[in-house]
C-alpha cells in the first residue's frame, strides 16, 4: 500500500471512547481522506483484564470496521504499560531506578528485564497476533512503543551489568585503567567488590551502565521482533516508533536508544515528532526528525507513526499549520502521516494532548484541515510517494560522545544535542538539507562536507576514517570538544585535538567559558593554528588575542575547519554563509522561513516542496517548467508562485 | 458575651514563657481592651509529659488569672501537636505521605486514622475539659487546629479509600468507566489489583482521594465534637479555625479540607486570616477571608481566632495598619478579633511570627496601637456587633473544581485559587462586595449576579439550578473552564460548556494558551457565538479573529455572560465596570483603595465602614446624617470627611 | 625548610597517571622552582587494592625520584575516601544522612564513628607511615583531607548525641528549658523519648546536634594526630587542609568544622583556597582565607595546602594572573603555596579541575607563569620567609552565631557568610587589613577597632568581654542581629541588643525587611537611641522617621558604633570611609583594586606587596626607599612604580 499512495491516519482507541462510535468514526475518517489507523498498544488490561482472561471484542469490532471500510491497521503490542493484575502479581516488576523503587500507574516503568514481564509479553503478544492475523487489512505491526531502559538499576540489572564488563574487561585491573578507576579510592580488587552503579564519580562507569542500558532496549524489540516473526505474512511489516530527545518536543538524539543498532529490529523505520506550534512553530523539529528517521534504514522511506493533530496548548495551530506540517513530514521523505490521535480524551494524564477531534467529538476545524489534507492525498496518489533525496551535507551524530558529554564534569552544563542542533539549525536556515550520519560509519564519500559536532568520544577507527575522508578530497568541519576522548569517554593524554591535529594544523590545551568575550556562549577553545592553517575567526578580548577560534586548513587533497568556540547562532550563520562555498556547499539565495526541499518521486519526477514556515506571504520565482500539485497549476520557468502565510507548494517538473 | 460587645484578644501560651508573668500579661490586656484569650492546643506534650502523667498546673494558673480579671477564654483541644512518648509508643503514627514516612517534631502530620492516636487523644481531651469545665469564664471550645488531612497514604488509609469506594462503585466495571481507568492499562480486573493510589495517572482517581481524606477532616473534627458535647454548657460555643490556601499567607479556598461540610462540627464559624503588610496591604484577604468565614454557617457572625500582630518580617505594620486591619474585620462581620499571638516566642520554628507584645515582652508599639483598638471597642460595645450584611453578588466556590483543575494536566499551570481571586480582586477594587457561596448550594435566587468562575467540575444537579437560576430572571456571568467535566473530573463528551450552551449562546471545541495574542494571560477558549449571542470581546490576533472572547446572551428572562479568557487583570476591570450595570450591579463611584463596607447592626442602625488601604490620605462624602464612631464626630449628609493614610472610620446612621 | 624559602609545589598523583612519567615531572618541577609536592591522600584503594595487601610500589617511586630531585613532600593519610571492598565489608559504613543512607562512590561520605572505619584507618596509617619514615625529604604530613562530619545521623551518632546532651544538662527539664522544647509538644518527659533530631522544629536542638558533629571533626583529627606522633620526627611537621564556605568557591566562615578547636591537633595551619578568576578576580578570597588560616594558630605563618592552577572553566586565569594569586597568598603571611594540582586528570569527576599541566601533560601557559613564580621565590628565598603582620582592626568570627542564623526561622533568608563577607569586603575595598579573631577570645585589646557582624548567638562571657573592651577604650563596630540570643540560640527575653543597651545607648524592639525603603537590603532594626546616642543614619521612609539605622555612642572611655540596618554595599562604604578615622582606623587614600599590604619578614625588614586587581595598568606612589625584589629595582620615596594590568610588586625597605 505504501507504494501507491502516502499512508494517512490516526492512533485509533475504541477502548477510550465513553460509547461505542466505530462506524461514526470510519466514516469521518474516510471522508478525509484516511486509509490508516494503529491499534492495540496501550491496553493490556483491556485485553486480558485478569491473568490468563481474554477480551479482544473491542478490538474486533475495530478491525471488522476498519475491513469493511477499506482502512488498514497497524497492531502494536501493548507491553509499554502493564496491567495492575501483573504489577501486583510481581511486586518487583517495576524498574528501581536512581530515584529508586518504582510505583504502580505510570507507563514505561518496568523493568525489561524481568522474567515475569517477559513471560506475560510473550502471552499477550501471541494471543494479539493470533487475533490479528485473520485480517487482511493489517499491513503490519509495531513493537511496544518508544520502548526505553526506564533506567533500570535493580540488582538483577546491576547484576547483568558486571557480566557485560567481565565479558569486556576480563579483569579489574584491565577495568581500573580503562576507567581510571583509582580517583577517589573507587579501583576494584575483585569483582565482588563492584559498587552499586548509582553512586559512582566515574563518568566512564556511569556512561558504560548507560551503554548497557542501552543494549537492553536492543535485545528486548529483537526478543519482540521474533515472536512477530513466526506469525506475520511476507507482506506485513515490522516497525517501531523511535522517539528523540524531549524538551518539551521531540528535540535531538534520543540518549536512552541506540537507535541505529535498534533499528535492525524492524523492517521499515518509524518516529514520533511533536514539536511547538503556533507562532513558535518553525518546522526544524520535523526536518530533524525526517533527517535521522531516514538514516536508521539506509535513506529508506519512513513512517510517522505519531505527530500532533491539536496536540497540547503550546501545540494547539494556526490556520495552515497543520497543512503545512503534513507536507514537510513528506517532504523529509515519510511514507506515512499518522495523527496521535483520532479523538482528544476524556480522562487521565494525556487527555489535553488534542486529537483530530476534539473532546465533542464532532469534527471541528482541526478535522476540516486534516481532512484537506487527506483528500489531496487521495488525489495525488503515487505522485507523491517514493520520495528520494540526495544531500551534498552529511552530520555525523554520536550517541557515545552524547552520553560521554553529559558526564563530562566540565561545569560547562554543555549539552549534546544543544550543540548538534545549534549546528543543524543553522544549516536549516540557510536551506541546505542534510543527512544524519551515525557515528558507526566510516565512509563518508559520498559527502562534500562532513559536519562533525562535539564528537567528543571517539575510537582509533572512526578518528582513521575521519582522517582518510578528509585527505581523499573530503571538506571536515568540527566543532570545539570533538576528538577529545578515547571511546571510554576516558580524556586523552596527548595533544588535542586527539589524532587530528595535522588535520586541522592546530592544537590547544586550553580552553574557558567564554565570559566577557563577545559573541561566545559558553565555551571557547584556545587554538593554536600551525603556520599553514588560516584563521577564519578570533577572540575580541585582550587576554585571548593570540589564539584563534576558527580556522581552516588543507590537508591531503579535502580541507578541515575547525570551530573552537560555541558562538552566538548568528555568528556562526555569518561565518556559515561565507565559509560553506569554499567547502563545495553552494548556499541558496532563498532562506528559511520559506524551506525548499527537492527529491525524486517513485515516478522518477522530480518534487520540489516549498514550505512557508512565516506569518508573511511569500513569493517563490519557479526556476523550470513544472505543474503545482496541491492546486493543480501549470507554471514556467520565470513565474512567481505565492504562498499564503504557513503555505506549502508541491512542485513537480515536467519530463524527468 | 458576643452580643454585647465585639471579643478582642488574643492566643495565650503561659507554657512558653521564660518565667511566669500572668499577672502582669492580665493587667496589660485590660489596659488594652482585651476582654479574650485562647488557651491550650499546642501543648500536649506540657499537659501529658509522660503517659497517663497530668500536670495542668499551668492552665489552672491562666484560668484562675483570668477568671480574676474578668477575661474570658476559649480552651483549645491539643491534638494537633503530639508529644514525643506518643510518637515513640506507636512508630506508625505519623502519617505516610506521597513523600514517604514521617519524622516527628513537625505538628500536624500524624495520621488522623491511626487508633492509638485516636485513643490518646480522647484521654487527654477528657482531662482537660474536666479541669476546663468548672471556669465559668471559658465561653467555648476550639476542635483541634487548622486540621488537614495531612496527606496520609499508608496502608490503612488505602484500604480505607477502597471501601469508600467499593461502596460507591459496587464494580470495578464501574469504577473504570466512571473514571477513564482503561487508559495506559489502568483499569481494574478485580478490587484487589488497586495499586497504591500515590502512583496513578488518572486525575480522577487522584481526586477522589482527596475527597476521601477530606472526608478524614470532617469526621475527625465530628469526633471530637461528640466528645466536647459531653462535657459543655449550653452557653459554650464550640468552634474550629479554619483556615485558606496558603501562598505565603492566606489566599484562597483550602483545598485539603471541605469547611462547608466540616463546619456541621462547630456552633460558630471560626478562621485564621493572614495577610501581606506594610507597603504590600490591600485588605482583599481580610474581605475574602470574611466572606467565606460567614458563609459556612449560613451568613452568621464568625470569630477570627487568629490574626497577625506583628507576625513575620513580611507582615511587620506600618503605624496605623492594625486599627486599619482590625476595623476591616468587623466590617467583614467578624464577632471576635484575637491576635496570634500575645507575646513573641523565644524559641523554635515561629519565633519570628510575632506577637502583640516583642520578644522583650515590654509594650511596645504594636501593643500601643492595638490598645487604641481595644479602647474604641470596650467604649463602643453593642454598636458593633450583630452586623449583618447583604450582598446581591454571590461568587459561586467549587472545592470539587479545584481539585479537579489540580489534576486537570492541562499544561496550563491554572490554578483554581488564582482564577477565583482574579474575579474577586476586581470585584473589591471595584467596591462591589460579594457573598461566596458552596456549590453544594441550589438556589442562587438571593442573588442579582452569580459568578461562576472555573466551575471545571460539576454534577447535573448544579448545572440544572444555574439553568433556572437563569431562566427565572438571574445574571449569570461565568469564566473560561467552567461546565468541562462531570463530578468525577471526566471531560464531558458533547458540546462545550457542557449544559449551558442555550443558556450562553454559544460552544467551542478549542483553546490556546494566549501567547502572543494581547490583553491575554495563559488561557483562552475559541467561542463561536450564536446568532443572538451578542459578542462584548474579541481576540486581536490574525489566527483567532473569527472566535469570540466574551459574550452575553439573554437567557429565559435573565442574562448570561461567558468569558472565555483569561484576561489581565486592567483589561477585566474595565470590562466589568462596563458590564456589571447590565447585570443589575451598579458600580460604586468610590473605589479602592478606599473600601466601604455597609451592613445592619445588633441595634438596627446602618453602620458604614470606611477604610483606606493606601498611604494617601483621602476623603468620602457622607450621604446622609450620621456618627462617626471612633471620634464620635456627627456628620451630615454631603460633610466631607478625611481619612489619614491607612485610617478607618464607621458611620453609623441616625434612625434606623 | 619553611624558614629558609617559601615552599612552593603542587599535590603529584602518580597513581593517576595514564602512564609512569615521575622523572620527567621532577624535572619540570625543579625547572619551575618547585621544592615540594603532597602525595598519598586520595588513593586507599591503591595503597591496600584488597583487605590487608598493600602495595606501596608507586608511592616508593615517588619518594625516592623526589629525594633524588631535592624534593620535600607532604605525606598525606589517605582516609577521606574508602576503597570499594571496605564499603562492602561494613554496609553502615557511609553516613546515613538528612538525605537518608548513603551510595559508594562519592569521597567524605563515610561515618566518621564507625568503629570499622576507624580500624582500617589505623591499619592504612600506620602502613603507610612506615612506609614514608625512612625517608629524610618528608617534611610533614596532612591529615585525613578537609575533614568533615559529613552529616552523620544514623542511629549510634544519635545515641552518642543523646549522651553528649545527658551530660550538658543532666535532666530533660532542663534541656526542656534551655531549649524550649514545649513549642509544638517537643518537651521531653525522658531521655528515652529523644525522637529522631532530623525532625525537629527546634532551632536550638537543630543546632546542638550541629555541634555535636562538628566535634566529631575534631576528634577524628587528634585521633589521627595521637597515631602520627607515634611515628613522626620531631622536624615533621602535622597539619590540616581547612576549607572555607562553599559558594562554587571559598566563601566565608565553614559551618561544619570547628577550626579554632580543630586547628589543636595539627602543629601548622594549612587550607584550601579556590576562587574565581579571569573577568571575576577580585583577591578577596585570597585575603580572606589568609586572615582566617593565620589566626588558627595565633598568627603564624600557615601552609596553603591547595589552591587552583588553571582549575575549572570559571577559574580559568587571565595571563599575569597566576603571579598575582601567587603573591597574594604571600602578602597574608602562607609559608607555601601548594597547587592543586601538578597534572590534569583524564578520568572522574575531578577531571576539568585542571593542574598545572593540561590534559597534555606538556609544559603550557599556565606551567610557564607558575615557573616565573617559582624562580622568583627561589632567588629571593629567606627574603620573603616568616612574614609577620599586625592589624589594628579585628574582626570577631562566631561560628556559633553562624549556626544559629541559619535555624533562625526569621524569613530573612539570612546567611551568616553574607553579612560577614559583606562587611570583610568593604574594609578590604577600603585596603584596611583585618584579622579574624574568634568568639572564644575575651581579650581584644590589642585592636583599635572590634567589629562585631551578625553576632546572632552570644553567651554572658563574651558580652562582658565586648563591654570590658569598649569600657577600657576600645572601638566597638556592631550589626544588626547581634546580642539577639543566649548561647542555645533561644531568643533574649530582654531589651535588645541584649546586655549591650548601655554600651550602644539605644534599644529596639521591632525590625522589618527592608522593603521600599532606599538602600536597605533585606533586614533593618527600627533602633530607639537614647540622649547621648549620635544618629549617624536614618531610614528615608514616612513609616520609620523616627527610628536611627546606625548611631555612635560614647561608652567609658571608647565608642561603640551599632548599625541596625542591612545596608546595601556602596552605602556602607561610604558609611565606614566617613567613620573609621572617628574610631581610630585611618583610611589609605590607595584603595581597590590596587591593594597594599604591609608586614616585617624574618630578617625584621618591610615588605609591602602591591597587587594590582585590574585589568588596568595603574601607579603607586613609593613612600620610602626600597627595593622592588621582583624586578631587583631600587626606587626612592616619590618615585612612582607602575603596575601592569592584574601586575603584582614587593618593596622591601632599605634598613630596618
Amino acid at each position: 500500500m505504501l507504494n501507491t499512495r502516502i499512508a494517512f491516519g490516526a492512533a485509533y482507541y475504541d477502548e477510550y471512547m465513553p460509547e461505542s462510535r466505530v462506524e461514526r468514526d470510519m466514516l469521518l475518517m474516510r471522508q478525509a481522506g484516511m486509509n490508516v489507523i494503529r491499534v492495540a498498544e496501550s491496553t493490556w488490561s483491556t485485553w486480558e483484564p485478569r491473568e490468563g482472561e481474554f477480551d479482544f471484542t473491542g478490538l474486533r469490532r475495530v478491525l471488522d470496521a476498519a475491513r469493511r471500510h477499506g482502512i488498514s491497521v497497524i497492531v502494536g503490542t501493548p507491553t509499554y504499560a502493564i496491567p495492575p493484575w501483573l504489577a501486583r502479581k510481581y511486586p518487583d516488576i517495576l524498574a528501581e531506578t536512581h530515584d529508586g523503587p518504582g510505583r504502580y500507574g505510570h507507563r514505561q516503568n518496568m523493568d525489561l528485564t524481568h522474567p515475569g514481564y517477559r513471560r506475560h509479553c510473550e502471552i499477550i503478544i501471541r494471543r494479539l497476533l493470533e487475533e490479528a492475523m485473520p485480517y487482511d487489512n493489517v499491513i503490519g505491526f509495531q513493537l511496544d512503543n518508544e520502548t526505553k531502559p526506564y533506567d533500570t538499576c535493580g540488582p538483577r540489572a546491576q547484576a547483568m551489568f558486571q557480566d557485560w564488563l567481565r565479558e569486556k574487561y576480563q579483569t579489574v585491573e584491565n577495568l581500573n585503567a580503562a576507567f581510571g578507576l583509582a580517583y577517589w579510592s573507587n579501583s576494584l580488587g575483585s569483582w565482588e567488590d563492584m559498587p552499586d552503579v548509582r553512586g559512582t564519580i566515574n563518568g566512564s562507569l556511569a556512561a558504560a551502565y548507560e551503554a548497557f542500558q542501552r543494549g537492553l532496549v536492543t535485545e528486548f524489540l529483537t526478543w519482540q521482533r521474533r515472536i512477530v516473526d513466526e506469525y506475520r505474512r511476507e507482506d506485513q511489516f515490522v516497525t517501531h516508533n523511535f522517539d528523540y530527545a524531549w524538551k518539551g518536543w521531540s528535540f535531538g538524539l534520543q540518549q536512552d536508544v541506540d537507535q541505529y543498532a535498534a533499528a535492525d529490529a524492524v523492517t521499515v523505520a518509524g518516529c514520533d515528532i511533536y514539536h511547538l506550534s503556533a507562532g513558535d512553530l518553525t518546522g526544524a523539529e520535523i526536518s530533524f526528525g525526517a533527517d535521522l528517521a531516514r538514516s536508521l534504514k539506509g535513506g529508506e522511506n519512513y513512517l510517522v507513526l505519531e505527530t500532533q493533530a491539536q496536540g497540547q496548548l503550546a501545540y494547539a495551530p494556526y490556520p495552515g499549520q497543520l497543512r503545512l506540517q503534513a507536507f514537510s513530514h513528506l517532504a523529509g521523505g515519510a511514507a506515512m502521516v499518522e495523527y496521535w490521535h483520532w479523538h482528544s480524551i476524556h480522562n487521565a494524564i494525556e487527555c489535553y494532548w488534542k486529537g483530530i477531534l476534539s473532546h465533542d467529538l464532532t469534527p471541528g476545524a482541526a478535522y476540516q484541515e486534516i481532512a484537506s489534507v487527506g483528500r489531496d492525498l487521495e488525489r495525488l496518489g503515487s505522485r507523491l510517494t517514493g520520495l528520494k533525496t540526495r544531500r551534498s551535507v552529511g552530520i555525523l551524530v554520536s550517541g557515545r560522545s552524547q552520553t560521554a558529554v553529559k558526564h563530562d564534569a566540565s561545569f560547562s552544563g554543555m549539552d549534546y544535542n544543544e550543540v548538534l542542533r545549534w549546528v543543524y539549525d543553522v544549516l536549516y536556515r540557510l536551506n541546505i538539507p542534510c543527512d544524519l550520519v551515525p557515528d558507526m560509519a566510516r565512509d563518508f564519500s559520498g559527502y562534500e562536507l562532513l559536519v562533525v559536532p562535539c564528537l567528543y568520544a571517539a575510537d582509533r577507527e572512526l578518528i582513521a576514517a575521519l582522517r582518510r575522508y578528509t585527505a581523499e578530497g573530503g571538506n571536515l568541519l568540527a566543532t570545539f570538544r570533538s576528538f577529545f576522548c578515547d571511546e571510554h569517554g576516558a580524556i586523552r593524554h596527548y595533544a588535542q585535538p586527539w589524532g587530528m591535529t595535522e588535520v586541522f594544523g592546530l592544537t590547544y590545551d586550553q580552553f574557558a567559558n567564554g565570559k566577557n568575550v563577545p559573541g561566545v556562549h559558553t565555551w571557547m577553545e584556545l587554538l593554536r593554528p600551525g603556520a599553514d592553517t588560516q584563521v577564519l575567526l578570533g577572540y575580541d578580548h585582550y587576554a585571548y588575542e593570540s589564539c584563534a577560534a576558527a580556522t581552516i586548513h588543507p590537508y591531503g587533497r579535502g580541507q578541515a575547519v575547525y570551530l573552537g568556540a560555541w558562538l552566538e547562532e548568528g555568528r556562526l550563520e555569518t561565518l556559515l554563509e561565507e565559509l560553506l562555498p569554499r567547502l563545495g556547499v553552494p548556499v541558496p539565495a532563498v532562506r528559511w522561513p520559506l524551506v525548499v526541499r527537492e527529491g525524486i518521486n517513485g515516478q522518477g519526477k522530480k518534487l520540489t516542496y516549498l514550505l512557508n514556515y512565516s506569518e508573511a506571504p511569500v513569493s517563490y520565482c519557479v526556476t523550470r517548467d513544472c505543474e503545482e500539485l496541491l492546486s493543480g497549476t501549470c507554471l514556467t520557468a520565470g513565474d512567481s508562485l505565492g504562498l499564503p502565510r504557513w503555505g506549502a507548494a508541491i512542485l513537480e517538473s515536467r519530463g524527468q
